[in-house]
């Protein structure tokens, strides 16, 4: 089984991370649409448009199984993907919403995500498809923070008090009494130690990596026992920088990248990488 | 004379307003390539090929003198884009470094810039061209602590204090007595009181903005009598969101922005648009 790993830069690394660990039989392809991201403050256009060409390569690249790492394009962008593409698709918006599900007993819960999620409400519409109610954040602040390296940082710390506070005084207006915090973009899991301590502890964070990896096992009911996990990666950008700071979230070494180009010609390009592998 | 004004996204804008100022006369056409945004933490090669293709584009729309507003392409692209069009191309990078040729005595001077520009040490190089030290600085947190509007905000405040004590100390570790600090991205200049105060009172904060339009008014030998400016904007993403964050950068409303595709047959795309206006 090959599983395509997809998202708009680095932060899928940690989905892919859960993933080895939680389904270490699977081959993996993952792809970081770098010369493109963010794709958080876009319009549904266009990162539809560069999730659907992204699908593409990974399922030329032999990809029998897509997951979605990216929050904004599997709010965004999930159907559309669907539509291109004749593999199965898992999301990470749809893997969060049922480990709220499972996780929530007043059935409150928060969210907090890139501005182009929340404006999508993508997670609220999962959320009360399941019976729950939620309340959704934009945090534009913590990508870049998580990026500059200041995990430990004061001002970090400052910051996610002044959003946690500000998401706890709407849950309040609104009457809600959530119990679960669900990190809807995948750079927040490095964040996690601080969010905890910035939410009443009466809260349950839930980070979607860690879940999706789990849904990915049970729906492809793989034993977890024979492991020889095979990965590629692939990005859009400067493959140096990826390597670099790539290793930051999968919490391994990197050894190799290759440089993709999705605006030209993006079929014949993922064949020509497809044959030199 | 129609003027072309090029940059990543908004911040352009502060670029194109000192510009409707100081060369009132002229025509010009706006390109911010928001679906492409940021610039400031990609490579060479992308930005030279989004560059290229943006410039073109306004070539395309009749500019027959091309303002390179966006630090990150000044930076990495200028040859690039000189090379790809027939009309004169001014970068900030090359304005900004003569406007602190003009303003420093002590010829040691410090620049603030996104990751990219920072690494192409454009600054440094346009600066020892002239004579002068510069030592540079990467301040990635600042375009989205604008962007969330924390303008007026203790964080950006303390961001500031952190950014500007870390070069200051490398200054001093490197015996340089800097008298002068240009302002290397076109957000910046929204934060240019607060950079003021986080600076000692000796060092003169140069805006770019202010400066490349005096250059041109100088280069064209324009009168700036007559008043007849017509401005059109185009975009690569959402045009309510470039109408909506574009106002808070040109300090006037925007009233008509048309969307542009500049991944699918650039110039075929572009003169259908040029048809259409």
């Amino acid at each position: 089984m090959r599983i395509g790993v997809f998202d708009s830069g680095f932060g899928g690394l940690t989905v892919l991370r859960a993933l080895l660990e939680h389904v270490p039989e699977a081959d993996y392809v993952y792809l970081g649409d770098t010369a493109r991201l963010p794709y958080g403050a876009k319009s549904r256009e266009t990162v539809a448009r560069y999730a659907v060409s992204s699908a593409r390569f990974l399922v030329a690249e032999d990809a029998e199984f897509l997951v979605i790492a990216c929050n904004t394009a599997s709010a965004l962008a999930l159907d559309a993907i669907r539509e291109s593409v004749a593999v199965p698709v898992l999301g990470v918006v749809e893997t969060g919403a049922s480990a709220a599900d499972a996780s929530s007993r007043t059935r409150d819960v928060l969210v907090i995500a890139t501005a182009a999620t929340v404006e999508s409400h993508a997670y609220a519409a999962a959320c009360e498809q399941r019976g729950m109610r939620a309340i959704e954040k934009a945090c534009p602040l913590l990508v870049p923070l998580v990026e500059e390296g200041w995990i430990d940082h004061r001002v970090t710390a400052e910051v996610l008090r002044i959003y946690m506070d500000e998401l706890m005084e709407e849950a309040r207006r609104k009457a809600l009494n959530p119990d679960t915090l669900v990190l809807g973009c995948t750079h927040y899991p490095l964040l996690r130690r601080h969010i905890e301590e910035a939410v009443p502890e009466t809260v349950r964070v839930i980070d979607s990596a860690e879940v999706t990896a789990r849904a990915v096992a049970k729906r492809l009911g793989l034993s977890g026992r024979e492991v020889s996990a095979k990965t590629r990666f692939f990005a859009t950008d400067s493959v140096s920088k990826f390597r670099s700071l790539g290793s930051r979230f999968l919490g391994q070494e990197i050894a190799e990248v290759k440089l993709v180009d999705l605006e030209k010609q993006p079929v014949a390009g993922s064949r020509e990488l497809g044959a030199g592998r």
